[in-house]
């Protein structure tokens, strides 16, 4: 079998911890019974002896699938990564979605994606990255008695993300250390009004509400402070026809959505500004993972 | 001219200070020229002799009219109040968009109603029940830069709001004194999602949503426990119907969400259960404040 998981963007400014959406960059894992386990890894990552020796992906899997078959077995994973590391777009969560929703497979086991959603949230404990991983599309998510509860809008193709991916990661750990254990009542009413907005205009695709909608007081400046041309990267941005700019989960990443018609022309802008950086074009995923039989 | 403004429920559990909308009921008010002032009082208020003496409506249209025209004339004023006072139905937030409006209308200046909501906010600083008493509907706000920017969703005929008011008020001013100044980030992130999951529940009219995405854990609690009975009448919403079922504003009123259809079982279970209070069965409001001229 093979298993394709979407790239995500969380927080998106003042949804800190639940809102999220879908990138249409994914990684690939192919999955073959073997009489004994073997590994080979593709793009990110293959030069990483680490990746090898101690591989979270086939951890998570053989732990599920052990739950559901009641016994190890041995397979052969081949990992074709796209998804950048360390990098704010979700890649911890595309292994940890990718690793279940395909443990649930190879065993013969029927899961709806709720199933596999809340099976997640063991092994990461906010749903932004993974209820887009595995729905697709822009999410609002709650954890609610333990459970993850995801409303899901469709993102049409008049949009597209246009992500900076800086060539450096900013740590997701140390980065949650800068902000406060408290909030002022006015801070938090600021993000509550903006990310109730941002939700609003995604789901009613208001996009000329998606600038002031985005604006965040909780995280996102702390953050951009540990690598300041972010600040410049979201100048260029809404310069050149951003209709959001925020950071892209923890960072280092930023995300930008635009018009699709302007896209090319905002890539080549911050493409000029910061040649250190990568910048790419992505449409939005509506689908989460998906698998393809074999 | 004559005026007529909704009674609006704000906060919405999570959706402190930003989230509200508009009920179908109303204050009227006539506005005629007289060669001196004069006022009269129909219904909520008609008893208080302060009401006339010093009444915040013809303060707040005296102030404006002044500044539209330039020099002060009288009027005579008959008011129709429907909105009971100090229950969290938005009587105050009537008064000021209705004083402002009918002002702008009386001085024949034309105004957007964005301007009339810009004009509110400088006498009531949160734009959850000024938002909703200008646009109608389900509203999302935000004060960016001194401005109130507001996304509005019509609310269909499928659904009605079953308000339970109780025979005594509740203090805006006290009830907000019983909120901490701080909040922990884990009690943030739980309004963060469960608001930005209540406007995408209302942008896409999935009321199944409304029940969980309508907790709160910032305000409600403390302010229900200055009036016990309100738990009560949330178990007897929610054994009866009720899709949510929270605090309206800072209270004392309860504000249900049903369909339509099961409106009339719902109020009839709520009246049983609690026969000193009123509990009413109301359409929504699509269009805030209109005015029918003479």
């Amino acid at each position: 079998m093979k298993i394709r998981i979407p790239a995500t963007s969380a927080n998106l400014g003042p949804g800190f911890d639940c809102l999220g959406l879908a990138i249409g960059l994914y990684n690939e894992v192919i999955i073959k019974p073997s009489s004994y386990q073997s590994i080979s890894v593709k793009g990110e990552g293959e030069d990483n002896v680490k990746l090898k020796k101690n591989n979270i992906f086939i951890s998570i899997f053989n732990e599920i699938y052990q739950e559901l078959v009641g016994k190890k077995e041995c397979f052969r994973f081949e990992f074709y990564n796209n998804i950048p590391f360390s990098r704010g777009l979700g890649s911890s969560s595309a292994v940890i979605v990718g690793a279940i929703a395909s443990a649930y497979e190879m065993a013969g086991v029927k899961a709806s994606k709720e199933t596999i959603l809340n099976k997640a949230l063991i092994y990461e404990t906010h749903p932004d990255n993974i209820a887009p991983a595995v729905y697709g599309g822009f999410t609002s998510s709650v954890v609610d008695g333990g459970k993850v509860k995801t409303l899901k809008k469709e993102l049409p193709h008049s949009i597209q993300a246009v992500m900076v991916i800086p060539d450096r990661p900013m740590s997701t750990a140390h980065s949650r250390t800068l902000l406060p254990k408290n909030y002022l009542m006015k801070h938090v009413v600021y993000n509550l009004s903006h990310a109730s907005m941002l939700s609003a205009a995604f789901f009613s695709e208001n996009w000329d509400f998606l600038k002031v909608a985005s604006k965040d007081c909780m995280h996102e400046y702390r953050r951009m402070k540990q690598m300041k041309e972010l600040f410049d990267v979201r100048d260029v941005a809404f310069g050149h026809g951003a209709l959001m700019s925020t950071l892209s989960g923890s960072g280092s990443s930023f995300f930008n959505v635009v018009r699709t018609e302007e896209a090319q022309k905002l890539a080549t802008a911050l493409r000029n500004h910061f040649e250190m950086f990568r910048v790419e074009v992505f449409d939005f995923d509506n689908d989460g993972f998906s698998i393809i039989k074999s």
